[in-house]
């Protein structure tokens, strides 16, 4: 039987993990593809800390070289994360025609051109599902299954914190703070949990799909992004009145021949198949011009999945089927939109005195910049100032900003105004 | 820019629908696989008749042979469904050592132990994705994306014609051939259904996928098979009154070293993924020790969704990637386990006359057969025989078997009695 050597860099939890599921479904892996995948080598900054799983002391080094250099390894899987020095070494790899396998989302999304453009130029394989929702087999689904479709959109919750965070406000009727001091305290958030609530974690996420959806340059910092830290219940159970659930969604959507890339928090029709993904799931919704509508769903983290998605690379890349890069030669650098012209649906909460003639105010500041009111939920409360809640028909970005400037200077709103976009099928 | 030949066997729906997406998608699979695709070759019993698509008249043929052996065929799909002829061709591309893609689900189902034999002894690559849930990837994800994994169960909608009979039915509380006259007038089933709705459609998709989640023969003769016939609207609103979907689900799952396969209509709680799959849509829920849960949505049949799955399979055996079939050299014939031992909750709807003590006559009887009663339903009805619903612990099919025996025969009771099978985590 066929030895594939492996070099292991990043003995963390998800390195670990990796071991161990290599090690448990050894005899499957070896039924299913005749072939042994054997961690020639391991290399960690820190050798010493005991880990969950046993492996001898002679595989471990704190030299990267005896990986990189070394011409037993068959591939070199990368699991350090960040970006340097995770990049010297995949390039260093590359360098050395030794096939990667990573899971750094953030990386690939920040240097995924040269990452890329080394691979092509120098005829080796690169693997990189498991940088996007975990288990979920979503990139080799668009670049293999997929690969006849004109995706239309891409809709995906990829941020299995943020998800978890909003399910929790969503059913115990908690604020932001807690239900994150609550996933801090369960495992689901991380200590600085910074780039999941801000978004930046999904646009890294979006980035890669998009970049093999629409085979485009997709720099991620050119996404519009807003976070989850001002999502308040008030708005959660608003939108659940009037049939919709909130979630932080990834959106890319190729438009009048540029790129649509956005991460945000949205209200989405309960009847929506991206609703029903609760707690710490992820789910992509794509739409292509074969297949029409299909969603995916499943862990987005963790040691597990991760693992899951690495050895299918590991496999593919081993039974010569990897990711071949055919579509670098015709790579585009797309416009990407701006985020003004864009047009959605709103919701609007706005904070206003409890006094005659209010409403009608508001809904001439609309009028007048041509935004027009689909419902409108204003209750009785016994306080001065009360929540008006609006739902708009479709408006373009530019003009609801134009909007709030004005209505946030009326003397009779007190608070500054909650929007939230509403995603419905166009 | 290399030109891959195709020779395709069966231009009815299905086959028009691959050459049109082949067309109108040239120059996206050019860009991303740096290949030209072509139908050379076009073979069909019938080349008269005019089809959606125009092709050159010259490409037509009624001899298989000017595709089976034609040396510049590169790659040979057939389309035309059922076992004979196209058994005899596809065995006859291989041995050509021609690589062959197909949809064709009775096919792989009946002889597919006689075709992957071929493929492996001949060395010749075989696609076949198309042949269950349309344009999901699910066959790649089983083969390739999820390799690590020991699948532990799989639960199908994948028949989209009886999900759309058994929605119909729910939405518009209608009887189960009102639903069949509707699906019949709106294209969603065909005219002779009685593959679709006898189970036999998704018991053929079951093997296919049986197969490769467990490494398997799987005859699919032997899936124990129930169909959607004698679903009547009132249990369906009874299921939903106690939190459940009716769904007609294919199950497969290892179980004490055999394998339990099962396609029969069944009641999952309204939290369960795959109850939110509505009308003709598919859905695959799967499990497996590294990634937990997943769940596949989209469409199930029709021509684009197909050729979606088929171009993946041509493409990928153009890039050299096809399945490789590997897991012939291990393959099993596990035992199938008997479905007199299978244990699933149970839902009873009894017809019984409506005077004191009957309600004590059946749970005795029950109660004798060591079944459980979770919960009843019984309500006023201003009628002699009323309906009594129950719903039961966990039991094992052969007592319940013996129990309706016994309470069949009661003088109180006056129909016979609706037995549906519901699917909870165990």
């Amino acid at each position: 039987m066929k030895t594939i050597n492996i070099g292991l860099i990043g003995f963390g939890t998800i390195g670990s993990g990796l071991v161990r599921a290599l090690k448990e479904n050894k005899n499957l892996l070896a039924e299913r593809t005749g072939l042994r995948f054997v961690i020639r080598r391991i290399c960690d900054k820190d050798i010493s800390s005991p880990r969950e799983v046993k492996v001898k002391r002679g595989i471990l080094t704190r030299n990267s070289e005896d990986i990189l250099s070394d011409p037993r390894i068959d591939i070199v899987v990368e699991l350090i994360g960040g970006t340097r020095p995770a990049l010297d070494y995949i390039l260093r790899a590359l360098q050395n025609k030794k096939p990667v396998v990573t899971a750094n989302k953030s990386l690939l999304a920040e240097k995924g051109e040269i990452i890329f453009n080394t691979a092509y130029k120098n005829k080796v394989k690169i693997g990189f599902e498991a940088s996007v929702a975990g288990g979920i087999p979503i990139i080799r689904s668009l670049r293999e299954g997929f690969v006849a479709n004109r995706i239309k959109g891409l809709y995906g919750i990829i941020n299995g914190t943020t998800n978890y965070i909003l399910s929790q406000m969503s059913e115990k009727k908690i604020s932001f703070n807690q239900a994150l001091r609550e996933a801090k305290e369960k495992g689901y958030a991380e200590k600085n949990s910074k780039l999941d609530i801000s978004g930046i974690d999904s646009a890294h996420k979006l980035a890669i799909l998009a970049r093999f959806a629409f085979n485009s340059i997709c720099p991620w910092k050119r996404i519009y992004r807003e976070g989850i830290e001002k999502i308040t219940p008030l708005d959660i159970e608003y939108g659940e009145e009037l049939g919709y659930c909130l979630k932080l969604l990834a959106i890319a959507k190729l438009k009048n021949g540029g790129l649509e890339l956005r991460v945000h928090p949205a209200l989405l029709p309960t009847s929506h198949p991206l609703s029903s993904i609760q707690g710490a799931y992820n789910g992509i919704y794509l739409t292509g011009d074969l297949i029409g509508e299909t969603l995916f769903y499943g862990k987005g983290a963790g040691a597990n999945p991760t693992a899951s998605s690495v050895i299918a690379d590991i496999v593919s890349i081993a039974e010569g089927k990897g990711e071949a890069l055919n579509w670098m030669k015709a790579v585009k650098n797309r416009k990407i939109n701006d985020i003004g012209e864009l047009r959605t649906k709103y919701y609007f909460r706005f904070m206003a005195l409890d006094k005659p003639g209010v409403l009608a105010r508001i809904a001439a500041s609309l009028g007048k910049h041509g935004i027009s009111i689909l419902s409108c939920i204003q209750k009785e409360r016994e306080k001065k100032v009360v929540p008006v809640v609006m739902l708009t028909h479709w408006a373009k970005g530019s003009s609801v900003q134009a909007v709030l400037k004005e209505i946030d200077r009326l003397s009779v709103i007190k608070e500054k105004t909650v929007v939230i976009r509403v995603e419905e099928s166009e």
